[in-house]
């Protein structure tokens, strides 16, 4: 157990979840690396120009880090499904297309129904989800079991995670020691970083204004993986702390809705080492012009940045790490602001296991 | 000129960019339809497997549009790209795709470079743009000019709708007759859509609270092509009136945002008749279970959906085409409330027409 406890009362089970997500990242699910093996086959077979994920909520967050991370590494065209496409009698022709479903449950409809789409136009599926007895495990011709066990809070923490590790370690099957490498620090790095959060978030607690209207608004920026890094942050205070947040990419944020972020609202951004200094330090010393609060998570360069509050990073991580092991931050800021507004962190309003839209 | 003014006041140039959108609709761009035609050529070559639609900002609500209109219609596999994956040396390897572009300035850089990466590895490209003689426009190898004179007003209003008829337009080539009964009739449904609005949604801005912190909180679902127009509709009224709005599909905001929107917040659903009547009225009645203020347009069966405000649209329209001339209740929603505001809705702070995102 690392770093205190937020209150004197119990731990809850969202923390205890955020908490041991570093145990479960060292659990090596395929010990073989088989199914990882077999999926990175399928998807690399000769006849794939592209690949198509399906998913919804934070699985969701997943693909677009897949999107980037395959896209970088791999040069894997990657997209996301518009799932109701696939609902009808003539669906989108698959040609050329693998097919990649993400999903905890493995239960929603409208995921299995893309996939189910694959395999009748004969195409390759891989499915990534955390029941192998799952209809979306059924149907794909690959598992990817995350096998973390089952998520005893409402929201998804060590679910997303391993989704990600898979990401990456499907990745990895081309043999990249940047990879590899960091496949082999993940867990200790993210230990280091949950304890980080768990012991320096309270600040952002304050930094967003429970008080103020303006201060349920809150903005998470990141760029390529960390644009999955900052939806995932955003989607877990919304869902948690039932605040208004949203994420953006910079350049997203830069061609209209910044317009929006006044005086008196919060920004995060997950200043990845991707990007040089003055593309987050324009960004930031332009929000902190406007009267906006800047909390910034920073490695390297990147450090010089001027913002209300600061998260330092070791220096030395390729970006996808960064952005990989900049996860907590969200996830913590959600349990401290929903705590902080006296919420149920473990059973959030309007949020249920599984949900099944077609 | 359809409608009163909303004040006394002269009407903002904003208001008569929205009135003048449905005379654009009615000049005939590309009288011969050639460049329509040459475009759509490009894009169903047999080598194509799947279409990647490169586009920021409004455009990208465009593109969006294109994805589920050319996926239903067509059955082109059709995806948004990542443009940031596209300024390194090493992009995603692009074999089976064609490019489109969409801007109205055709000078971004990094979309510009998605088209870049598309003829540095010999794939077709098509741009979408109001500049034939922009970079954009410069690089693609068709061009489809939307040719609807400079935009007065900041905010995109007759360039985000040229553009989706141009996305009608290169579908209507394969002949289907949907689609081109629908173009046909597009500019006088859109000068009744835009009267409509105009003189209705001054109820919007009642329900929308602006003395209330929670009336700040604006949610707009859409689902297929609608899914566009609420992002659309989300965007300007974030751009124009400075209000935290945001877009989901229904299936989206089910997956745990709907969490944060709680009583005192307004939703407005675009009831696309592309889905059953309880598919709407099962959120509506969930959202008002909550306290939130449901505003819909509709149009038969959907007409009987519970809600604050109705606006009905004639009852015999494809998904598609009510979806796309639905767009005005958006920009008309926008300029209301940047007027109750008090803000001026031609220039809206920290919105620039070109952004120069690399």
């Amino acid at each position: 157990v690392t770093g205190p406890s937020p209150s004197d009362s119990p731990p809850s089970m969202l923390e205890r979840e955020i908490r041991s997500q570093s145990r479960w990242l060292l659990t090596d699910i395929d010990g073989s690396g088989q199914a990882t093996r077999s999926a990175y086959r399928r998807l690399s077979r000769p006849d794939v120009t592209h690949i198509i994920v399906a998913a919804r909520g934070s699985s969701d967050n997943a693909a677009r880090y897949a999107q980037y991370l395959w896209g970088r590494a791999l040069r894997w065209s990657t997209h996301m499904a518009a799932p109701s496409l696939y609902s009808t009698q003539t669906p989108p022709r698959l040609s050329g297309a693998a097919v990649v479903g993400i999903s905890q449950s493995g239960q929603s409809p409208d995921i299995v129904g893309v996939l189910a789409a694959a395999r009748d136009q004969a195409r390759p599926t891989v499915a990534i989800t955390n029941d192998p007895t799952s209809p979306l495990a059924e149907i794909a011709d690959v598992v990817v079991d995350l096998a973390v066990g089952p998520e005893l809070s409402l929201a998804a923490t060590k679910t997303f995670t391993a989704s990600l590790r898979a990401v990456v370690a499907i990745a990895s099957v081309a043999g990249s020691r940047e990879l590899r490498a960091g496949l082999d620090r993940l867990p200790e790095l993210f230990d280091q970083t949950v304890s980080m959060a768990l012991e320096t978030t309270r600040p952002l607690v304050e930094l967003t204004n429970l008080d103020d209207p303006a201060g349920n608004l809150l903005t998470v920026v990141g760029r390529g993986t960390g644009h999955a890094t900052a939806a995932e942050a955003a989607l877990k205070i919304r869902e948690i702390a039932r605040l208004r947040a949203e994420a953006y990419s910079a350049p997203d944020l830069l061609h209209g809705p910044v317009a929006a972020n006044g005086a008196g609202s919060a920004v995060l951004i997950i200043a990845s080492p991707g990007q040089p200094l003055p593309y987050w330090s324009d960004l930031a010393d332009r929000l902190i012009a406007d009267g906006v609060r800047v909390t910034a998570i920073v490695s390297g360069p990147q450090s010089r940045l001027t913002a209300h509050l600061l998260h330092e990073l070791p220096d030395d991580l390729p970006a996808w790490l960064f952005d990989f092991v900049a996860v907590p931050f969200g996830q913590v800021a959600a349990l401290r602001l929903g705590l902080a507004k006296g919420l149920d962190v473990d059973r959030p309003r309007g949020l249920t296991k599984v949900t099944l839209t077609t």
